[in-house]
């Protein structure tokens, strides 16, 4: 299958904060709600949004950007499972401002509702720049660590929901779930958290109803 | 235990491949060894550090350089291990470079033969800017999946040697070693990889032995 890859170019704007506000109003004027999707390499974003697309389908008509530097193992993957799909090359840029957004949404079909872009797997820099998403959405796995909130604070800080994934894995690894929604609290004292096993299903309905709910009552 | 932390001062230098060669040389005057890990976050850096310390000590004197955004956990933890120990806050930055190396090495014990970095958790800025390391070690570990090296390739392209730990979790996941090291070898033909489990053990003694050998006979 085809992978369509857009290589981006840079946009060293004066300022991308106003760039993201104006990408709001524009996808609103099209209803198009954009959600960014940041977690660090490996955490699970790809199948926690195949689980999502497969929830969302004749709900919502949805597809995806997949942002990474290299590579176009996960278009193609969104693809292969029948969902719309561009790959987003970066050009070894750890994140995503609102103008390189801009350029992967032109290419997406025009009847989207919901945008899904799955960012560079990085929890640092995501954080820092605006890309324009109508919402934020972080992924934390279990096998990463429950004190990850404390040693990344500024992403979970900004986000509008936090996924727990690979609660499948938890008899493997020492995490405390309790523990690590504290860490999150500290910094953002009311946002939802959802512990799921994408590989499984658990969890996942109620993702799924989450974010149908933001884009319907937007 | 009180823990040592230097704020870092955010440096702009015109040419931080110049100092980081000066700071190599500062080092191999001294007889010190640099040594960069990095990672992605969680994939066990200050486990394996620990695990390391603990098979080097009576051999080599080793201290560790703790960078991290946010939190003194890790300073903290090889500290109570007994070992010399430093936490660096970065400012949220992402990386660090070689003058920001030089602030943290100047608050360990003289004496030091190995200095260990843990790099802040971030598979993309830390590859880079070089810190002055003498050697370059990655971290990846099981549960991010064997498709890491394809899609971060500058990281894998630049280090010394390949840790992939948590081997011990390997039938909680779908993870290919032999698929992962054919990633690592399409983008570092000659490197070395290890895999171990810095929970069990599996595996250290012989990362600490490169790591001794690597050492004494530089």
């Amino acid at each position: 299958m085809d992978v369509q890859t857009i290589e981006l170019k840079k946009t060293i704007l004066e300022n991308n904060d106003a760039d993201a506000d104006k990408l709001r109003g524009e996808n609103a004027a099209k209803q198009v709600t954009y959600l960014n999707v940041m977690s660090a390499p490996g955490a699970g974003k790809t199948t926690t949004i195949l689980g999502l697309l497969e929830r969302l389908k004749g709900r919502l008509r949805c597809a995806v950007m997949e942002a990474d530097i290299d590579s176009d193992v996960d278009a193609r993957t969104v693809l292969e499972a029948g969902f719309p799909a561009v790959q987003l090359h970066t050009g070894g840029m750890c994140h995503l401002d609102a103008e390189m957004s801009r350029q992967g949404l032109r290419a997406l079909p025009e009847d989207t509702q919901l945008v899904i872009l799955e960012n560079v797997g990085n929890l640092v820099c995501p954080a820092e720049f605006d890309t324009g998403a109508d919402l934020n959405l972080c992924i934390l796995s279990v096998p990463e660590g429950d004190d990850k909130p404390l040693k990344y604070p500024l992403i979970f800080s900004k986000v509008d929901a936090v996924v727990i994934n690979k609660m499948d894995s938890l008899p493997a690894f020492d995490f405390d779930l309790e523990k690590c929604k504290d860490g999150i609290r500290l910094r953002n004292e009311e946002v939802p958290v959802f512990p799921v096993s994408a590989r499984t299903g658990e969890g996942m309905d109620a993702l799924a109803d989450y974010l149908y709910e933001k884009v319907t009552n937007k």
